[in-house]
């Protein structure tokens, strides 16, 4: 079981080229139901709607995340470093690639409304009787579970935990070129060849050799970027916003004992909090967009309205706003409410943040957070010490209040607001 | 209503760079419902079953095409040559944009298992009061009537139909490039400024100036590749053929009366054959994967067996045979069905081919099937007649057969079938 | 002669995919001898000895700077804006192309060695009875003295001189593009269409609309990056510094009548600082690689070395040392004249410094050398006053003392140096 | 010495990424004098006067022929494929870096015009007391030897020659590869990565799997469309035919004792006949421009009149014609003769043609210019036989022949001509 495959296989991949899959356990694992449903969740949840091209999904991403992770280790073992552990090697890849199985439909949108976190579903799933369970342990009775502890960081070898999770983990290297290449942006394009090249075991950690100091500079500087460009863009923080307000919505009614016209079975339990990992399997976001286009025709207008808005891409607009304080919003929403509106679900305030790389504090110790230079006195030093760049973009703390509203129920009450108010949104 | 944005929007495309909209009807058309739609719908059908990265949608596709057409246009008017006709490009643009409305879900599949044709449903909602109708019908009352006529060839300018449809048209062009780019495959990329800069408007049709032959071969080489590398991939195959017997069998259960577990307004009205466009405009991909998704639960084992093979790419594998007569295939079929396996359904033959340029024959005259050159004495001449290596593909008709089968219901058979039968699927 | 070519001329260009030549005037210009030259004169100097792919020449660079200028101009008069001034194009237009006519082979380093200026020699070539003189005085007798002045920032229209040069000018996009492409880095890779889209022209400078702030941040990041990659890699200092010596050790020589066995023609001049306008044109980088290939045979053993070491690619090496005081220079001198060096050609000292952008200070004025955004309420802002990731690099001055040193001449000697001495090039 | 380096070295390359270096021998070569004189000779010769980016040297094309052959058979050890000899790769390696050696300015056109050959001096310089030679000494006594019978096709081990020379070699594919990449024509853009998957070492060939057929046939197309649009463009042939002319002229005048008023050591010897390694290191372009530069102002008027056109780009003009015979040839002769022109400088023709793929004709046996296709069953096939697009493109004889002239010197003359002749040259 953990042999290697007689011949290699391949994917034909945009962003690597090819994948390559070299184990027996790697590719029945790519061919289970779990690992296939991540075809039918996307990567960027709602941002193809800002950025046409990103419709991608987290099964290409996963592949990716995997080749990464493989090329890494091959170079430590063909560099022989003595801080790797060959033995290793297997479930290193295996939790590289499962990482994200737990992910549901528009992952960030509905761990947001249902309170749920994808990490521990992932675990779930490798753990509890899946097709994925019935492999891994075929490798060793706790293969399953050792491969779940990497995932949750507990893993006895902190290399293999810090090699599948920290600021330079091959995930964030995926999905920085992944996304710039579906979305057609060119600031996530990082020389990752340089990067692997630079890349060393060293106590536990994953450290970068002194030299390679100036390509992590420009791969911080990518996600800054990325972030600013893409992943908080207004246009897809609003569309997650309406999917949040959908699923609270539909969560309330369906509480209170409400008869939708179309209900099916995940989502009911979704809505009792008691879905187990079969139930949940079956989530995907062809359900939830199918759901949503039904609900289109539901006799409550809220929830109507809203599922109207996200499938046919009328997105609540936004006015932006240096300083807001709780007055003006407790202010706003009374106006609101009196104009008729439903403040809990016409007004929704935004503060977008994101530091690009949390600098090191003396006195912290180093923990798995930060990126540490290795020179060739084998002394460690953290990145931003030594880099006048990453120091000048770590601290910086950009970030305006949103406020996103639907214009166009809005702006037929504009003349009725109180002044103060209206002056806010009449920027709209 | 025929009045420029005051301001150009533009999209950001990973083909194009930038999508450029300059018309305020362009810009409405594209936040219609309907062409929203588009977005639900991929590209390249089951494709991203076999090369992962295509998961784009006919939104991003429909979206190119509409730009390649608009430099076209652009080109023609700075060039001021006489054959174009400037008030003939907003019809253009509209037709270009709109030309794959009609597109279902898994459009060629189930367009062969309903006998349906999306170039009449695109004419349909063009023309028959959606959102689209009602933004064309305020350019003129005929608008949307015109916009069709282009889209189904009987337009009365030659040289608009011709821009729309031919084997140089914007459509090919953005497809090469778009499928290439999301599959990842190197083979389509052409270069599409040349082909940009020779094209001419001439006598009613678009042809090529003589000094860009070589860029055009360039193309139709790229197409030949594309065709066999990506379009006729057996994998890709293999799950159109499920695809189409999961909606054969839903069909036939559904007109025998059989209680689906599962079953939703609009494909039933699909099983009558008495679906409206406003049924129709519900159909996505989203809804018929969410179906075939809770058919793997259904009692009919033949549908529940092929949604859980399409849903989890547990795919039919094939066989190629170089030739195949009709007698061989009725011992096959009738060796299955001794076995207990479902003829109909547990084999499929395939024989897939394209010309990848059809030649001109003599005495046919021109038609808008063919590419042609004009040279400097301003004489016309059918591309093939020049090219050698046009001439050289232009005949090429490869093609086996492949025999697609469910490999383990059949492997267990195997001993118990004839010689000749068992010696065909051995190499499965 | 103002008029537009009957049919457009293009370039193939690996950078801009094709330049685009409409007027009658460029297209002779180009064709000019004085033009013809740049072909012989390396964009990047000597850096082709760091990154090999970096052979491309001034000639490529100045088609792209006149391609990117006419993109700029096309779109302002697209756009229509009040603050361009169609009749300016075509000064534009040439200035952009021939405003790198007066670089000589090997620019900086020459210019060094003979206190020369290349944009001097450029307004001279621009004005002295040339091929180009001759084409520009067809437009109008003082056309020349027009693009000249424009050269010089003396030029009557503040809005023509800001678009040569500025620090968001045709110039600076097109070499981080060139470069970025030719030497394989993937720093440089700037979104051109984005940065075109946002650029207008007002009052007299072209300023950058506040949407499109972001991509000027990654265009300074870039110029960063490329700055600390590229342009300052400490092999070309190496091989700048040992081609300066050359040039001084021959001026030395030449002025001492050192009897050459090989001399040619306006090298003798150059040595006489008595070069005219005719004999600079006939320097260029293959006679300047020739004369030091022949000189490698020279009986002065400094030059001799000299060459060898920049024919031949044995360059100095460098200790890098983090502050530098007089008197330790000193005492290296010192030590090494009394181990028989020459300290004058053995010891250099090296301190690369750029700011990557230059904030404003209050107090200054708006002047050419700042990017000013303007926002909706047509306000202009200073960049680095409203990003504070441009803030933040504005600040940095990284740069550090690098001693070059030929290491095979200074090994032996080593143990001989006093202690302090000898710990500095321990290293090497 | 055949030690490995302790830690690889990698030059950053825009073609491959990076060039790994592992090898003390290979690092030691490339920093040789002989090795570095390929940065002094352009790739393409006159090419970057069509294309004005193909400024790429021989050295950047050597390195990246190294790099596929160390990837290739790095691909072969990993494989472990029986018919490889790991021995040998130290000899392949060296083979493949040194196999353009011999190369002298502007090659093609020298060659021709002294009827020397380049692989000849390729094996002279490995041989002759070099840098390179002492080094490859340092393997082992007769390493410089096999080293050279590689190259010369004379190596005992078959495998290893046809790594280094075949229709699918290292250098074919790196100059694809790199020629589109530097003139920016998009038609060389193969799989490399797919191509090296599928190539097995089998029975002293390199063959292919039978399931790379595909991507064969793309390199073989690219290579197709290379040569018709880059390598034997007409701008090109003209300047090449100018090239040639200014070496016969200079030899002819040379050997009547004409007083050259420029003349420099390795040229004279040149033009004797009797140049040694040592001096014929000493060419270079750089040697050959600066000469040609010099000899724009010779008293000769056809050699400084073709130095002219050579320096300053004023090339010879063409006109095509389907058929051409020798009759008429005479006739043009004489016209040209009795206008006061030289035939043998004022008129040449040329009849460009290369066969994409010879294809293999039966009775031959497999050699080393066929492409071999390994089926499952272990047979060998040359492609043609089965891929039909091959056998399309191998027949094609493309070509007409085109006179070359100098427009400028024939146009006034054009109607004293006889007017058939004229009838000819009407169309320049």
């Amino acid at each position: 079981m953990t042999r290697p495959l007689t011949e290699e296989k391949v994917f034909k991949d945009p962003v690597h080229n090819y994948i390559h899959v070299q184990d027996t356990v790697i590719w029945r694992l790519i061919n289970t139901p779990e690992f296939q449903r991540l075809r039918r969740i996307r990567q960027l949840g709602t941002t193809y709607l800002t950025f046409h091209g990103a419709e991608h999904s987290r099964f290409s991403h996963s592949l990716g995340v995997y080749e990464i992770t493989r090329r890494i280790i091959s170079q430590f073992e063909r560099a022989g470093y003595g801080d790797w552990i060959p033995e290793e090697r297997l479930v290193t890849l295996c939790a590289a690639l499962l990482h994200d199985l737990g992910h549901g439909p528009f992952s960030h949108s509905i761990e947001e409304a249902f309170e749920m976190n994808h990490e521990d579903w992932t675990c779930r799933i490798i753990q509890e009787d899946t097709a994925i369970t019935e492999i891994l342990r075929e490798v060793s009775p706790d293969f399953p579970q050792k491969v779940a502890s990497v995932i949750c960081k507990t893993y006895e070898h902190d290399i293999v935990v810090n090699l599948v999770s920290s600021p330079l983990d091959a995930d964030r290297m995926d999905y920085l070129l992944r996304d710039a290449y579906y979305t057609g942006v060119n600031y996530g394009t990082i020389d990752i060849d340089r990067i692997l090249r630079v890349l060393r075991p060293y106590n536990g950690r994953v450290v970068v050799k002194e030299s390679g100091m100036h390509a992590i500079e420009d791969y911080l500087m990518s996600r800054y970027q990325m972030y600013w460009q893409v992943y908080f863009h207004p246009v897809t923080r609003s569309s997650e916003i309406i999917l949040r307000q959908i699923f609270r919505r539909a969560k309330e009614l369906y509480t209170n004992g409400y008869p939708f016209r179309f209900m099916i079975e995940p989502l009911s339990d979704l809505f009792e909090d008691e879905i187990s990992v079969r139930q949940y399997l079956l989530l995907d976001e062809a359900l939830v967009q199918t759901a949503f286009m039904q609900w289109t025709r539901e006799k409550d207008e809220l929830l109507s309205d809203l599922c109207n808005r996200f499938i046919h891409r009328r997105l609540y607009k936004y006015v932006e706003m240096e300083s807001l304080d709780m007055e003006t919003i407790d202010e706003i929403r009374r106006c609101f409410r009196e104009a008729g509106l439903h403040p809990e679900y016409d007004l929704e305030i935004d503060f977008p943040t994101d530091l690009p790389y949390d600098v090191f504090r003396p006195g912290e110790g180093f923990h798995g957070k930060q990126i540490l230079l290795l020179d060739r006195q084998e002394r460690l030093r953290e990145i931003s010490e030594v880099s006048d760049i990453v120091r000048s973009i770590s601290g910086i703390h950009r970030g305006r209040y949103h406020l996103y509203v639907p214009q166009d129920k809005l702006m037929p009450l504009l003349p009725h607001l109180p002044g103060n108010v209206r002056a806010i949104f009449e920027r709209l």
